[in-house]
């Protein structure tokens, strides 16, 4: 039986942007204290930690520290290094969830896609990549145009480059700079997610959201999804399926491809909260974030029922260059109801930059999502985040 | 037009128990940071606070740091010292809301009853106490029993004194040890309360709440109340008029007795989020932390409206001796759906100390509130404080 006791539990978080910050959020209810790793000072989720350790992701003596302050080890972020996480949970006895071994998986797209598809999990045709001529290869196979990975160090898109005819494949090569994959490229209907949590004995997953990207960036996502029942079950089975593959407990964003077939396909993996989760905060019975503090401590699993039709719009910096952040005219949002303000505390706007994101959730099970991604556009446009 | 700028705005507040904490995990998705002043080191806001200033509620230097370190000072405790507020906040230019004069009010019942009978609000018949044939003059207009209580310093019933008969009125008297008043016992129907929330030119009330007392501590909440609409209707009244009296923003909560003919009348107010309030969480559209937050900065008031009807139960420590803080057997709460945990995350459980709470809400609008509370008395029992 789980028992609470004080002073703690603490989770030890390699990283302290906005899923730190949201997992300290989160975490306090339930009397679960978070200390953060960030080589940022001051990173967003600085203020509602316990306390953040300045240094690097994969620093050694910061991350024994860490360690010894907590009574176990998660990450926000992929770039936390598994060799150190590993060796020092070795040493201090501090487990680490999810395991090293599953970031070590997902690091490398190439073994991940790999070991899904021995899994039996549905994913793209892909290939390994070591010359221009796979790419061609792969143009007279899946036909054009065909997505060149990079292996390792991608996300939000960046290291994904569409490749549109074979005389694109060698600049295509040089712009990845690194070892890389192709995929077929994958006409979807929609794009879908599934945030599944592993817990100790029990696995867990929440409404499937619908994601809207520009860019390759998440702009919106939408629950639940316009997806029909009988996608939506197979986007639960895929999600189950990849969980096998997964090793150690938390919460695993789950990012599919709807085909116009109805057909699911992997996309991506990531190996905590995600952001087409963060609706579960105003629209699940609980959050991503508290579970994946419950799923990490080997707590029981909480609801992951929809509590109301949510939609969410991310708060990208719409800026020219760099300038403190400033976000104009949030009145509207604070003056809407259902509407849900989460600004992330970043010092900087940058380009682009997910500063925050706004939330609109029904009064009533029976809410349209459409209206409700109708109103986050409007309250999302009355923003300004410059001076003037 | 609200504006957010990074770093801040910091809420300083005086006081950094449960409310404390709830405020500082309210505020942070609004980009709000907070910082405590409080006497108990590591005291139960401090892990997400962004700092825990230690030091008395009316020590001079430590509320000077809090004042320069906030864009906007406030209190979660009535203990918090109107004068060195006052004084701090007109050397500083740091604005206190409520305002140091509302503390005024409210630190003197005998003055604050006699505010509000001035201004129209309903109250139990009262006067002075100077002596015990005061006590014997009021059991003569009232009838018995009468209920003593100390001007200064009560809470959670403490120095509030039922005197059955004219015998006891010397007893109760030296009791009381103090500057006292008198007010006639009412015969309520049920005790009610209405969070109210003061903004910069508007006031919002949230759906009456219905509590339940055992020895004076508020045991539970459940919202709606079961009052007929024109006890609420009339309950929503008065805490407008009891706004009209308060000066300063920010949430007030106003506990209400509602007699068998639906008459309303006050009982207390605290000037800060009240623990009958707290099932707003989960329960409301916008909680009254971050009305409270809102309110103090001078930024819209949310929506105040019922998300689902909810039941609150406080954890008192039942325990016969002060011990380590330590809560068994959560599994249940954890596992129901629509139920949540708050622990205050406070070092030491003593005999009927608040601990923390539970809420259960319902999955739609129209979820029965009985059946609620029973849930959350059941979860309730299963619950140990004890080490066996």
């Amino acid at each position: 039986m789980t028992t609470l006791q004080m002073p703690g539990p603490t989770l030890g978080v390699v990283g302290g942007g906005q899923l730190g910050r949201m997992l300290a959020e989160a975490a306090s209810p339930l009397g679960v204290e978070v200390v953060v790793l960030d080589p940022t000072p001051d990173c967003p989720a600085a203020p509602v930690a316990r306390d953040q350790i300045v240094a690097d992701f994969d620093d050694e003596a910061g991350i024994r520290e860490l360690a010894a302050r907590a009574d176990v080890l998660t990450f926000e972020i992929e770039l936390a290094d598994q060799d150190v996480l590993e060796r020092i949970s070795e040493d201090t006895g501090t487990p680490v969830h999810p395991k090293p071994s599953t970031l070590r998986t997902i690091h490398d797209k190439l073994v991940q896609k790999r070991e899904l598809e021995d899994a039996g999990v549905p994913v793209p045709p892909f290939r390994a990549v070591d010359s221009a001529d796979d790419i061609r290869a792969a143009i007279d196979d899946y036909g054009a145009p065909v997505m060149l990975k990079a292996r390792t160090g991608g996300y939000d898109g960046r290291g994904n480059v569409p490749v549109e005819s074979k005389e694109d494949a060698e600049d295509a090569l040089e712009s990845v700079a690194g070892p890389a994959m192709v995929e077929a490229f994958v006409e979807f209907e929609r794009e879908v997610s599934v945030i599944a949590v592993k817990g100790d004995d029990e696995v867990a997953t929440f409404p499937l959201g619908e994601n809207i990207h520009e860019d390759e960036i998440l702009r919106e996502t939408i629950v639940p999804a316009r997806s029909i029942e009988a996608a939506s079950e197979r986007a639960y089975e895929v999600a189950r399926d990849v969980l096998e593959v997964m090793d150690g407990r938390g919460v695993y964003g789950i990012e599919l491809f709807e085909t116009s077939g109805d057909e699911i396909l992997l996309n991506e993996i990531a190996p905590r909260p995600h952001n087409s989760g963060h609706w579960t905060i105003e629209g699940a019975q609980s959050s991503q974030f508290e579970q994946h503090a419950r799923a990490v401590l080997g707590w029981p699993l909480g609801s992951t029922e929809l509590r109301s039709p949510t939609a969410l719009t991310n708060l990208l910096a719409d800026v020219t260059e760099n300038q403190d952040a400033r976000l104009r005219d949030i009145d509207e949002i604070l003056e809407t109801p259902g509407a849900h303000l989460h600004w992330y505390g970043k010092r900087t706007s940058r380009p682009g930059r997910k500063m925050g994101h706004v939330t609109v959730s029904g009064s009533d099970p029976d809410t349209d999502v459409e209206a409700l991604l109708e109103t986050a556009r409007e309250l999302e446009d009355a923003l300004t985040f410059t001076a003037e």
